[in-house]
C-alpha cells in the first residue's frame, strides 16, 4: 500500500548525502483504486547530491521540473496528474522568471487544467538553490 | 475525476494577470464517493486580479476567507468540510490580530471542530499583500 | 468521518492558550477503510502550552517530536504511517542539527523507508521556537 519513490538516473537517496538526510523522494499510497504520489520538496540537484546551475533561476527551475518529471514518471504518473504544487523562492524578485519558465514548461506538457498552486519566498536547505517545489499528485491505478 | 476550480465573482483567473502565471485557484479530485479539495493559497486579491486593502491586515484577511469560501461553495462545500489550512503571514506581528478575526469568523461559521492548520512568516508573491491561505477540504458526495 | 485530535497529556488545546487559537492540534478523516492524519504544526510546547526548552535545537526537536508521537497515536497510527512531514526551522544554521537528530530518531522508530519531506526556513508563531513539523499520514483501519 505504501512505497518509497526514486529516479536514481536524475537524484541520488538522502540518505546517501556526505550528510545523510532521512526522507524518501516521495511516497506513494495507493488507496483502493487511487494511487497518491507525495513528492518531497525537490530542488536542482543532480544524481550525485551535487546542487547544479548556481546562480541561474531559470536553469535550476529546469532540473527542478526534470527531476519531478523524472519522479512522476517512475510510478506511472505525469504532471496531467499533479493536483497541488507549493514552490519556495530563495528570492521572490525572480517570481516573474519563475512563471515565465513554468507557463511554458505546462504549455509544453500539454496541460489544459493547471494544478493548484502556492508560491512563498523561503531560504532553502542550501544557500545556492533558488527554487524549489513539492507536489501531491493523485491518478487513478491501472489493471493489469 | 479532476476539475479546476473558479470563482469569478470574487476571483480571475491566475492566466488572465497582466503576467500570467499558471496555477488553478483550486483543484478537486473525486476518490469514488469522496470529494477532496486543493484550494492554492488564496489572498486578498479581487475579481480583476487586482490587489484590495493594502495595508490594513484585518479587511485582507477577510478578503482572502470570502474569496476562500466562495471557491469551497462553487463546488457545494463549506468550512466544516476544511481538514487543513496553511497560512502565510508577512509579518508574524500580525499573528494575534490575524488569529482574532479567525476566531470570530469561525464562530461565525458555526464551527464546532477547528481545522489542522500552520502558520508561519513568509514573503508573498506580492509586497502589498500581509496574508495568504491555502486550504484542504474533504467531503462526500451527496448522490442526485 | 471527521474528528479533531487530542493528546492532552502533552499538549493542550490552542483555543485554551491565554490568547485562543482556533485551530485543531490535528484532524483525522476516515475515507472508506483508510484513515488520513492531518497533523497540524507541532512545536516545542508542554500541556500548558507553554514555550519549553528556549534556545536549545535538540531538545525542542525531541519535543516536537514526543508531541507528535503522541498525536499519532491517539489515533492508533505511527511514524511507520507518516507519508509527509513539512519542517520550518526558524534559522537554517540548525539544518545540521536537526537532521542528525531526526535520523537518530526515525531509526529508533525502526523505519525502513522514510516519510516524504520538505524544510525550509520560516518565523515561527513564537519567537522562542526554532522548529516546527507538521505531517500527513495514512493508515488501514482496523476492523474490530
Amino acid at each position: 500500500m505504501k512505497k518509497s519513490m526514486h529516479a536514481p538516473q536524475v537524484l541520488n537517496e538522502p540518505v546517501k548525502y556526505v550528510k545523510p538526510v532521512s526522507f524518501s523522494r516521495g511516497m506513494r499510497v495507493d488507496l483502493g483504486e487511487w494511487g497518491i504520489l507525495f513528492i518531497s520538496g525537490t530542488a536542482s540537484v543532480d544524481k550525485h547530491g551535487k546542487t547544479v546551475y548556481r546562480g541561474d533561476l531559470l536553469a535550476q527551475s529546469k532540473r527542478t521540473f526534470k527531476n519531478l518529471t523524472a519522479l512522476l514518471k517512475s510510478e506511472g504518473a505525469s504532471w496531467h496528474n499533479v493536483v497541488k504544487t507549493t514552490c519556495f523562492l530563495k528570492d521572490m524578485l525572480n517570481y516573474d522568471a519563475f512563471n515565465e519558465f513554468r507557463n511554458r514548461f505546462y504549455k509544453d506538457q500539454g496541460l489544459k487544467m493547471f494544478p493548484a498552486s502556492t508560491c512563498v519566498e523561503a531560504c532553502l536547505c542550501r544557500a545556492d538553490l533558488l527554487v524549489e517545489v513539492e507536489l501531491i499528485a493523485i491518478f487513478k491505478i491501472k489493471r493489469k
